[in-house]
């Protein structure tokens, strides 16, 4: 290793055309590093990445030169700088004790099969670019569309593979999928009107202007994912505008609440152009009440849109697709296929109840996209983009309905078994029951748990707010250590419990979808934080004291 | 094969582990797949995908099937299916024929990379699911930033690494780096003020209230790409806000009409958001003048965007670099590394002169993108994506500015070449010069030359209009067919020339970006167009008449 790094490597036109047409030889390190990672990606990953967590601004260090290097560098050296830099602190999120968040584990094939995707670097854009991508891509959104709405037949003969029309959009992910739904919902809702040529062309001044509302707003549940802010900002409609409402003990959305929202904002002259279900929020994995929903959406004549980003995939579950009931009344659905179906980051969706959806974003361009062509850019808001459509295509052929099936019953029988764990430790509280494969809890001392139950129920809400304030302490400071310490990790957020009285308390959370989760990991899991815990002696003591009889 | 069809895969517990845990066989049909993949792209490309073209309705007949299939399949049954289906149907866009479009060969090493990136499988949007591909992330962002404005050591020891700054943000691709850089100029613009809290908590409508305009709009060259117009619905602006404003002889945007549509629109009491300076038209690839841009810029006061998705890799040339002068006053630039960076696809851009720009985006959420945190998801428009930022890396160090340098060179050096070639041919007219390594021409047998040429001296306008109408139908033609053979790829788009009076006509259009592409393609794509446009006798003849002496 010390004698390639003493090899300097030159820019000649010879070498430059090396790159491109010798490959790597089997014997090259990276070709090596490669082998590895086919042969055991697992132990690759677990052997590469170290496990001790190097703090960041020390990370930074290996990452501070500015400049584009004047003189290229063998493949060799590079790769090997990068595994030492790079890889060793990059983060293994395919480990099964890696519960914290929504990336899990890869199905093998996944790997060959984005190598080729690379290689062939289609771009999706358009048919010139793309070609039977493009009739793929077509074929994976009817395929999700099927799976939610369930039409006849001769609906997919006749809209799958129709120039005009689209059964949805393949986006990078759920918050650009996010956006164009209510972009369509915004554009569908101030269409052109006599001399008003509508929100594409003439803008939303003159939009709300021409229809006399003083502002559009969106409802959804408080817990409502954060890429609806942006995308409220975004569509100029205002954050202001996206109207978070309450939710019940179970994180579902209060739809009574939502209606009342309504009713104000229509005598405050505001229309509502969307309504929002979550299927999976983000923080606590639950389901709005969709039905309901739809329900409300049609009574106020506007956009239904369900952000199942993260839980859409349960819908391939015979056992729990009925927790998503009413999604098949959406207008329009987000799903990811690098959450729950295993498919690698980069692949969002969003699908359209309606195959004319779309034609409020339809757009043009002489080079490309022309009238009455196939190309799927002349429908989506990001333009070039590569085959991911091809991986969800792999996945839902090779894995099938039946074996997602078992892998999302496998989950949330899993997440159901970690919350049995934890309501039978004497020093865990579960803050929320998993209805799909999330839940959030924290660590408290029985002796703690006690005190806090008995001040809840004297109703000394100062007294609560203390206690919890110190065992936010705690929580963050369980999450941060064990993360440190490499073996496993959890993450954590802010919650509203209804049994405090709405007070904010920090928690653990953690999503259960790594097939490779085994019971004793999550056994593991809590007796590591236990064992955190009672190293945190000074939050103890203050806790201790401020559990003393009064 | 056959035998291998007539197996079953059945889904169970088991066959689901198996596809977590045991890789590919290297005697798989994926293995050995992808093992010719790695030793010969070009040849693999050019063994499996099928020169004759297939029509799209044919193709679509393998897409068909809407159900997500109930049982699982064997990786090396679908692997063999997508061969025949998918693959052989595909574009070998890593052709050194393939000269139409941005998209081009790459380097072999980003193939083992990007299944190690795929393997990693990171999610930028956090520190959390990514550690160390952040600081890499910004590092890029870094070295394009300097690439562009050249600024002080100290000013990227001071931002790049700085959690409330970014030099930058990485995206899918142009179209969404065009789309922050405008919001942001958006939010700038109409920034909080009194009681109005800014546009991104009360809205666009509010905001122009407040402000008292009428209306926003963003200036660009009628060749600016169709992204924008995309954006400007988006954003709330309206299309017909983005105001397109004539170009010279060499479709560079004229800065005096740019200046005077200013100031009738600021007339009409329209605030002017944002002017646009294109960096390598995607049409002609010429560039405007950008220095003058920004003096206008500074008139108006108003934001200066640079869209060099294509064109901005060229300032890695000592010897080209100046035709970008001015670019370095921009306040925010579009680069797509998958164009001109030889960058697999979905590797966009977009660089801020000032650390502080993407403030008016900034977005937090409780379970990620904490105050203070680096986490770069808090200042993009996309949420969860893939380290894609690792393969420009890759790139810039093994490559290297040299490296890029010849390349860079050798594309524009090829592009006057073959402008050479056209120029020389008896039946060719090269319709745009190539400034950069694009160019555009098209088919006009010697003796139509001629009376065209008469025609347009003699000011016989309508008479010109009827010879382009039959030349556009000839190019057309022209270029569907070479498509259809499959041997070489040229675009077409449409044009309207000052020496036609502005009349719009067909060309064809190549992008010079392949190092594989010799000159003897160049003559070989040529005399291609030759042979298919005589047999294209009925056009032909139809042209002979009309060019008759009068």
């Amino acid at each position: 290793m010390s004698a390639s790094k003493s090899r300097k490597a030159t820019a000649s036109e010879e070498s430059l055309w090396r790159i491109f047409t010798v490959p790597e030889a089997p014997e090259s390190t990276l070709s090596k590093i490669e082998q590895a990672l086919s042969e055991d990606l697992e132990g690759f990953l677990s052997q590469n990445i170290v496990a001790l967590e190097k703090p960041l601004h020390e990370i930074e260090k290996d990452f501070r030169a500015f400049e584009i290097p004047d003189s290229p560098k063998f493949v060799s050296d590079y790769t090997e700088e990068m595994m030492q830099t790079l890889i060793a602190h990059s983060v293994h999120t395919a480990a099964p004790s890696f519960i914290g968040h929504m990336t899990s584990a890869l199905p093998y094939f996944v790997l060959p099969l984005s190598k080729m995707m690379v290689g062939l670097n289609q771009n999706l854009v358009k048919i010139e670019t793309s070609k039977a991508f493009t009739p793929l891509e077509r074929q994976v959104l009817g395929m999700m569309h099927h799976l939610i709405f369930a039409e006849q037949p001769s609906f997919y003969q006749r809209w799958m593979h129709s120039a005009d029309h689209s059964l949805g959009a393949f986006c990078s992910g759920g918050t650009v999928a996010n956006i164009s739904a209510l972009w369509i919902a915004r554009n569908r809702l101030l269409k052109p009107d006599g001399e008003f040529s509508g929100v594409t062309q003439d803008g939303l001044f003159a939009g709300l202007r021409h229809y006399g509302w003083d502002d559009l707003a969106i409802l959804v549940s408080e817990r409502g994912h954060y890429s609806l802010g942006k995308t409220a900002d975004l569509l100029g409609i205002g954050r202001k505008n996206i109207i978070p409402i309450a939710t019940d003990a179970n994180n579902r959305v209060d739809v009574t609440a939502m209606r009342q929202a309504a009713a104000q904002l229509a005598e405050r002259n505001v229309r509502v152009m969307a309504i929002i279900g979550v299927a999976g929020t983000t923080e606590t994995g639950n389901v709005d009440p969709l039905n309901e929903l739809a329900d409300l959406a049609a009574e106020l004549q506007c956009h239904f849109h369900v952000d199942a980003a993260w839980g859409g995939a349960s819908l391939m579950s015979r056992k729990y697709r009925h927790l998503l009931a009413g999604i098949e009344r959406a207008d329009s659905v987000t799903i990811d296929a690098h959450k729950q179906m295993y498919v690698p980051m980069g692949a969002g969706m969003v699908i359209f109840k309606d195959p004319e959806l779309a034609r409020s974003i339809v757009h043009h361009a002489e080079y490309i996209l022309r009238r009455g062509s196939k190309d799927l850019g002349s429908q989506t808001l990001e333009g070039s983009r590569p085959g991911m459509a091809m991986l969800v295509h792999a996945c839902l052929q090779i894995i099938g309905r039946e074996g997602y099936e078992i892998l999302i019953d496998n989950s949330l029988g899993k997440a159901r078994y970690f919350a049995s764990l934890i309501k039978q430790h004497p020093d865990f509280e579960l803050i929320s029951e998993p209805e799909l494969c999330l839940l959030t809890y924290r660590y408290v001392p029985l002796k703690v748990r006690r005190a806090l139950a008995e001040a809840v129920e004297q109703q000394q809400w100062p007294r609560v707010e203390k206690i919890n304030k110190l065992l936010d302490e705690l929580t963050q400071t369980i999450q941060k250590s064990q993360r440190e310490q490499g073996k496993s990790f959890v993450s954590r957020t802010r919650l509203q419990p209804a049994v405090y009285q709405r007070q904010s308390v920090t928690v653990l959370r953690v999503v259960l979808a790594n097939p490779l989760t085994s019971e004793q990991i999550l056994k593991d899991v809590l007796n590591e934080q236990v064992t955190i815990a009672e190293t945190k002696s000074h939050l103890l003591n203050q806790l201790d004291k401020l559990c003393q009889p009064i």
